[in-house]
């Protein structure tokens, strides 16, 4: 194994050691992992939180800052973080408006995530959870019951964030989140495996004309494993699935504040169609270069206005990493004009940064 | 090979497009390739151009905006672009009060640059070429007499971008060009090869346990080849060779207006001392996740304040790349309050954005 580690067990801490060098207007702690807005907690704000395994950089403490989220809480690479961590952040970060957790669907982040609502509840902070299962690769998945939470992660934060830093309240914030994840799909693939830090070798195997359509952000297997194809064979490929894709149900679960319970909840998504307008996002999973994105984004854009489907915004980067490994993602979240206007709101993260 | 592309011919064609797609805020010419600022040329000030071989992305294509480059002519993956590239882009960017050419120090960049000015000279434009050479691992090497221009490419066009848009005219901007480009110095380390789509294998070989010290942009040898170490350890090599560099002495060409001749200067750079102020820049070549580089920025930062050397502004990531290669550079650059004051100031390009 070749990277820019020194031990194993410090590759976490280190990094976070680095961000707060590099990022004095953020707070970050190191035992138990997480950080903040220097300026948390901020007055009268919903505070916004996420968290993950690490590994998916810049996700998610990238994006801490004005505008996005108030806290993250890192997790061991590809490892769920721990209800702990999320207990601190959110009493670090609480104004008294409430603490919303944007959690991406994995069985390990939605029972922490839970657990964690649970014990801030106790201690009189109001919670909400609200889930991102925007792939439409698999239903039901290696650490995931239903769809897996992947790009559109990266929009909710900035939409969600974008709109506490204007004064929604936890419930319109909640509201929110969930209209942006609903309107979310996601379809990714990957060109070579990735090597974890703790495994030293690549967490799954494909051969030198192989690649997986489909591939969850930890290598979790896809729809299928094919032989190399051109970059519009590809593109096509996850851009048709995202927007074939049919109705979705399934049940979430959600605290009800009037009860004190957690109750279950019926979703179903709409499918994409001609005359919606979308933010297209195409995302490398680490080590695939801008340039080959931009040529997915060019098939995109192509295919896209076949079919009628309006991109009025793009991202285009390395947004929800699986550390070095090749391949890409696309996302297409529907808009309107609520979630437009908080996509173009001034953000100021170490990762995504403008109009401030 | 296994690459996001169709074509091995349509590469840099087809990235161009889908820029031209995502960016319509840019004006992307495909014959010959060049990029520019929607709106250029801009009325009163000076247009700065950059260019290089693709590859190095988001370099320089991501940097064209508002308070950064002007214009960027890319040339085939790890090739220099032509002079008709730059010919006719100096002639779209420029409003009257000159074009500036920043030019990485390879022989074929030199060379067509400094023809490209001759060209321009004779319809009218006035030209001015500014060498970056930053590079502190090697003297002469393929493709360079001299050091190579690597890292503080990134950080020159960044402040001299900002420069004209504050009106400061050719002089001026070539001025300070010179001084941020003395004052930087740089320094990279691979852990793997990259493959060219031309070539289709790796361009050099690293066994397993083998990484390339003090290795070009595309790949061309270092100061040496050695054992795997940690990050703590590789990124104290490429930081003391930095701090410890000595005075550079070098003889420049650049255009004498009065005479309308190129005219050889001796250019002579100060080392860097305890007490001086710098913006310290962590790159990743391109398959190097986030993480490792920011435990590359932690031992950064300790390796800096040991030896008195502050840093006051940073910037870490993956901004001038050599396709998906994994390892990293790190580039100082002394900075004073003229440097500083336009490395704050607004930036609105697809790669580098703030304030706007």
């Amino acid at each position: 194994m070749k990277k820019l580690i020194n031990g194993v067990d410090d590759v976490v801490v280190e990094q976070l050691e680095g961000m707060a060098l590099a990022h004095p207007e953020l707070n970050v702690n190191i035992s138990p992992h997480y950080i903040t807005r220097g300026d948390a907690p901020v007055a009268g704000k919903v505070a916004i939180v996420s968290g993950g395994g690490s590994g998916h950089e810049p996700m998610h403490g990238g994006f801490v800052g004005m505008g996005m989220l108030t806290g993250a809480c890192p997790g061991e690479v590809f490892t769920s973080p721990t209800p702990d961590q999320m207990v601190e952040c959110g009493k670090a970060v609480d104004s008294g408006a409430g603490v919303l957790f944007l959690v991406k669907n994995y069985t390990g982040d939605v029972l922490s995530f839970e657990t964690a609502a649970d014990m801030l509840h106790m201690e009189g902070i109001n919670v909400q959870n609200i889930l991102i299962d925007d792939d439409v690769a698999v239903k039901d998945s290696l650490y995931t019951a239903g769809r897996r939470g992947v790009g559109a992660t990266v929009i909710v934060e900035k939409i969600v964030g974008a709109a506490a830093e204007a004064g929604y309240d936890l419930d319109q914030c909640a509201d929110l989140a969930r209209k942006v994840s609903q309107n979310g799909r996601s379809m990714g693939m990957a060109l070579t495996s990735c090597v974890t830090p703790s495994k030293g070798s690549p967490i799954f195997d494909l051969s030198d004309d192989e690649i997986e359509i489909g591939v969850g952000i930890h290598g979790e297997p896809g729809m299928r494993r094919i032989k190399m194809r051109s970059a519009d064979e590809i593109t096509a490929m996850l851009a048709n699935e995202i927007l074939d894709d049919g109705p979705y149900t399934r049940t979430v679960r959600e605290f009800d504040r009037d009860s004190g319970e957690w109750v279950e909840k019926e979703l179903t998504d709409e499918p994409l169609q001609s005359g919606d307008e979308v933010i297209a996002f195409v995302n490398s999973l680490g080590g695939t270069p801008l340039s080959e994105l931009y040529a997915v984004y060019r098939k995109l854009a192509q295919i896209c206005e076949e079919r009628g489907v309006k991109i009025v915004r793009n991202l285009i980067g390395p947004y929800i990493t699986s550390l070095e490994m090749q391949g890409c993602s696309i996302t297409l979240v529907k808009v309107d004009e609520e979630i437009l206007k908080f996509w173009d709101a001034p953000v100021n993260t170490p990762a995504l940064r403008w109009g401030a």
